[in-house]
């Protein structure tokens, strides 16, 4: 296509791009964008190769030579890119970015931007919505590297999910890339690499303050194990435990004696997994270490979790353990948003879920729809028509401004033509549904925020907003969401958020409709 | 959990892993296996570097010196792989790959390895998926970049959605890596981007043999249009069509003359996209050039494809164009199993499908669960319980057979011990359904395949299977499909094709399980 541009002279024609979505997903009502950073990385690094020209040569039969020298040539020095911040919340229809430039330039940044964006900004709103229905006091663990689209895929899904509000991630090498904090556990097979207590060779662990020892920890579990099956209100729950997960345990703590976090359910939880683990933290505390607390994978985690926080609570009681009864229960198993609201509308006594495979595959719904539309070229506007109104475009190079109400919160967003007054604290301004005649209402803004700001502005360092770290998106993320007004946010039925256009934008999408719509004829 | 291994001195014990998966994906009966070639690459280049080395360091408080030392000595020239062929059409429970080597490094195989086939084979299984619906004589197109998660997750989508069957891609990156065929069109907004007929300025085309040139092949187009217009069938269809669609066409021609393909939708498909494509295709006839054909991307694609066959077939019989008929007609837009399926029973005139989103993405089930288990450490098999039988793994270090029947289809996958003698052909052998004892059946093979080869052996590079190009792994996926049983195949209740384990290998299976269960307590 580029080659096209080229043959027709139209290569370096100025145009104007918006790139955005259509429908927020999961059936909300918000969505969060990401994946700026990375397209501004991609233009800074814009160019093709002798190889990628070839190869272009070689694909398109009859290519003239003065085209590859053209593709030599380009960089993305022409081009300029105005985005909401990364980390916003944002809505349909209003530009995510705006891109300018020349006209064969900005095509070849369709596919990438297009890619880089609608994961990202999908993924981030999926771990968004997790976190709402979670609530701000549980954990949230990404642990979706086995089931994402290959090995970026996984560390862009760490990414964004931390931007969108989880924790931590199991993936060590999004720790690594990112600062994202790293947690994770032991598999079931490390439990049933173990046969029995003999093989543990070293038993020996130095107490935390470093100032004793024990010289056989398997020896200090057992009569651990011991004083809770004879403990008052443990006594016949249950009776010979696995020998070889408490091998698997043992070795566990004697390898992490501060941070034991033990996966319980690799034999039976109740009956094995729970006095295992609870002998253990037992034989820690002993010697002033304190366990972390375990995870359950498998099983009715609301019915479960409540009888080991029980388990718990009762040797806190019984053996006088303070703090044995808070330890953390970390669930997962094909958790997703559907099964955490369940949990809490049963009951459960989970502080941490471990989300995988539908948080990152964004299994209940695996695309977000961002399209890149020509809005403008050589200062004309254009509109891409559809028999569906849904996917007409809104032509013009545009501002897009948030307006926010008495209390504080937003209330609509507004697009208007690039050289209109922007709208002012106080006054009183006509904010109409784009194409939905009858749809308009009065806004008086107690605060106006321009959205789009300058990230790219050709190789000119100046005047161009900064990249910001992954926390800062990620506060600005929880601090938006945390703005909006309840029922934008709510699960069930949530109130659209209003995107509307300036009076003056409404009428000349209209006449531009009208103009360039063929006419029907009745026979 | 390497450095727990470590701890414990188990490090260096021989472990045997398989990674398989437990249920067909997409509501079928079943899979594509592909990812292979990844996982060796991975095994070749393996290592850690000092950085990385520095960050397990920060990120374990306590960690020892020596197992720094450890990882800094660590690759995989202890490990072995035996793996099904790439491309195989492959069953639940039946190991994809026995991993076996020392039993921390394994584990540290587990994430990569999952993540490299999870999604590979999920994808290349929705590409088989989407050409069974198809048929064998439609045109497939992967149009998925801009949806996939991330530039690494279009590139892998495009490799395995070809190996699954599709014909070309329009991710230029993939076809240059892979050697792919290309297929494209332009944009909407090269259509929007022309204003009008003036804007071109050379219209001069030399004819397809060189010997003509056409010094306005505007003027000709024109003419063509009037010819369309004045045609016995076709008049007072069309009155006036968009002149800046028909300049985009011209300018795209006037690029691609040898390979005109036209998006025809931006303003009115049969009031204006469509007169102006066969304008431009029949004046690039007259210069003894053919065009392609077009590109549906939006509306009633059974019907619209119907019309505009009848359109083409018209100008064919009225302007006696031989082939004019039969030029190519694409659909896109959201297509997937489900509509490809719709648009057959309705009827309809398409060529090709351009798929994207619902293709990438996986849509309809967007990851498979590949999982990967201890079945057996120091030569002691294991098994992993769990209440819910699915989720049971087959212990042992197994060998894996395909066994097939007089009509030459596959009948039964079986596993076996691994010292087992193996099926013979001609020779009756008791197959079992590894949990269900009343499940069983006789068979007696007419060809037996061993499924497990050698993929990896340490660094040596003899006695072990070649990674095949792209292409056989591909031929094998279409050849393997073609011999599958029609009934597993079927897209409404297909029949599951029977998975099983030899005699010897159920009754240990029964004996290990009864042993590892606690024994539950009535009270």
């Amino acid at each position: 296509m580029a080659y096209a541009y080229w043959k027709a002279g139209k290569q370096s024609e100025r145009s104007v791009f918006d790139l955005y979505f259509r429908k927020n997903p999961f059936g909300g009502e918000y969505t969060i964008f990401a994946g700026l950073e990375e397209c501004i990385k991609f233009l800074a690094n814009f160019n093709l190769t002798n190889e990628e020209i070839d190869f272009v040569r070689d694909s398109l039969p009859g290519c003239e030579e003065a085209f590859c020298d053209y593709l030599r040539g380009l960089d993305c020095s022409d081009i300029e890119v105005y985005a909401i911040s990364e980390g916003s919340v944002v809505f349909p229809k209003v530009p995510l970015l705006r891109i300018e430039g020349p006209v064969a330039v900005v095509q070849l940044l369709e596919t990438p931007f297009l890619n880089l964006i609608n994961y990202a900004s999908l993924v981030a709103t999926n771990a968004a919505r997790h976190r709402f229905v979670a609530g701000k006091s549980k954990l949230l663990l990404e642990f979706g590297a086995r089931r994402a689209q290959g090995p970026d895929g996984a560390i862009s899904a760490s990414k964004y999910c931390y931007l969108g509000g989880f924790d931590a991630t199991s993936n060590v090498a999004a720790g690594r890339l990112f600062g994202i904090p790293l947690r994770g556990t032991h598999s079931h097979a490390f439990v049933s690499s173990f046969m029995s207590l003999d093989e543990i060779v070293d038993k020996v662990l130095r107490s935390s303050d470093g100032k004793g020892t024990c010289e056989d920890f398997i020896c200090l579990v057992q009569t651990c194990l011991t004083k809770i099956q004879n403990s008052s209100s443990l006594q016949g729950i249950f009776s010979e435990t696995n020998q070889s997960e408490l091998a698997a345990f043992i070795s566990y703590a004697l390898a992490f004696p501060n941070s034991f976090l033990a996966l319980v359910d690799t034999y039976d939880v109740m009956k094995s997994g729970i006095p295992n683990f609870c002998a253990v933290a037992l034989a820690l505390n002993e010697l002033g270490y304190k366990a972390v607390g375990i995870r359950l994978d498998s099983g009715d985690l609301a019915y479960l979790s409540t009888e080991v926080r029980k388990f718990f609570c009762a040797i806190e009681r019984d053996l006088k353990v303070p703090d044995f009864g808070k330890m953390i229960i970390t669930a997962s198993n094909d958790l997703n948003e559907e099964t955490v609201d369940a949990l809490n509308k049963q009951g459960h006594e989970v502080d941490a879920f471990g989300i995988g495979t539908n948080l990152v595959t964004c299994y209940a719904q695996a695309a977000l729809g961002c399209v890149f539309k020509l809005v403008e070229i050589n200062n004309q506007p254009r509109i891409k028509l559809s028999e569906d109104v849904t996917k007409v475009s809104i032509p013009c190079k545009k501002r897009t401004y948030r307006l926010f109400g008495k209390e504080g919160y937003p209330l609509v967003d507004i697009m208007t033509g690039e050289n209109e007054p922007p709208p002012k604290v106080g006054e009183r301004l006509l904010c109409r549904h784009p194409f939905n005649e009858s749809k308009r209402a009065y806004v008086v803004p107690q605060r106006v925020e321009e959205l789009l700001k300058c990230y790219w502005r050709g190789n000119a360092d100046e005047a161009r907003e900064e990249l910001e770290p992954l926390k800062e998106l990620r506060n600005r993320c929880i601090k938006q969401l945390e703005n909006m007004r309840p029922d934008h946010m709510r699960r069930l039925n949530p109130t659209p958020y209003k995107v509307s256009v300036s009076a003056k934008l409404y009428d000349f999408i209209h006449f531009l409709w009208l103009n360039e719509a063929p006419v029907g004829e009745l026979h």
